[in-house]
């Protein structure tokens, strides 16, 4: 299959607000007032985990159709623990972001529990979020004056 | 520093459609309609570059204020190619997500060259979403009927 080309675009309206222009949508990123913004919507690390519980409930219902198997309702639950030290240039001792990512499927399906550990084994291989996040991703800065 | 813990609750409303809730904000992550979505937000992809851009932008005015110099604008273009055939499981040979992530900074500033240079360093190294795509962020997924 071809690469698929995704893009956005990004202005700064505040130290902490952006908006993105991603097609036709628009998404507002701040902080909250207790990180020294306007809170004018969900911050960077809460859109990270959104981008990935999206990504699992689609791979969820795509690798169920492949396995016949029923979802009749999916929720899912993720969170992860930051140290800001590094953000705010106070150490450097311990990572950026996120130090672990945990998830938490609940699934109400036909399936049992042997089947439904090789569903969540393929959704976590195939979920792209699940790889960018899993292993090294290159990215590449250029500075435009 | 103590660790600060970020937590999303997210519904399936369709095998696209994922509503997710960070705090008191609703994100609603969909896929376009040539991957098969109803296209009612943006995809997950997509949103994984929308939160490096709000990253981003936080990073540049923390870090321009630290080094006094001043940022009078910031346009934020972020792209990069994945190759959806490990997705749908056609193709196991490349990786699911983004092979690289590519960030244009548009910056009007008073810096010269050399000091917007180590800006974009300290950026890339404090940012906690440029952390969690450029090295491995351990996921542990665990199911519940």
């Amino acid at each position: 299959m071809a690469d698929i080309k995704f893009r956005v675009k990004a202005k700064s309206e505040s130290p902490t607000k952006t908006l993105v222009k991603a097609r036709n949508f628009d998404i507002i990123v701040d902080e909250p007032a207790d990180l020294g913004g306007s809170d004018l919507g969900p911050n960077p690390v809460e859109y990270v985990l959104a981008a990935f519980a999206g990504c699992l409930n689609v791979m969820a219902h795509l690798i169920a159709k492949e396995m016949e198997i029923e979802i009749k309702s999916l929720e899912i639950d993720l969170g992860g623990n930051l140290n800001p030290a590094r953000l705010f240039g106070s150490s450097y001792d311990d990572r950026a972001g996120y130090k672990q990512i945990d998830v938490a499927l609940k699934v109400d399906s036909n399936a049992d529990e042997e089947t439904l550990k090789k569903w969540v084994n393929a959704i976590e291989d195939r979920c792209p979020v699940s790889d960018n996040l899993q292993n090294p991703t290159p990215v590449k800065i250029s500075l435009k004056k």
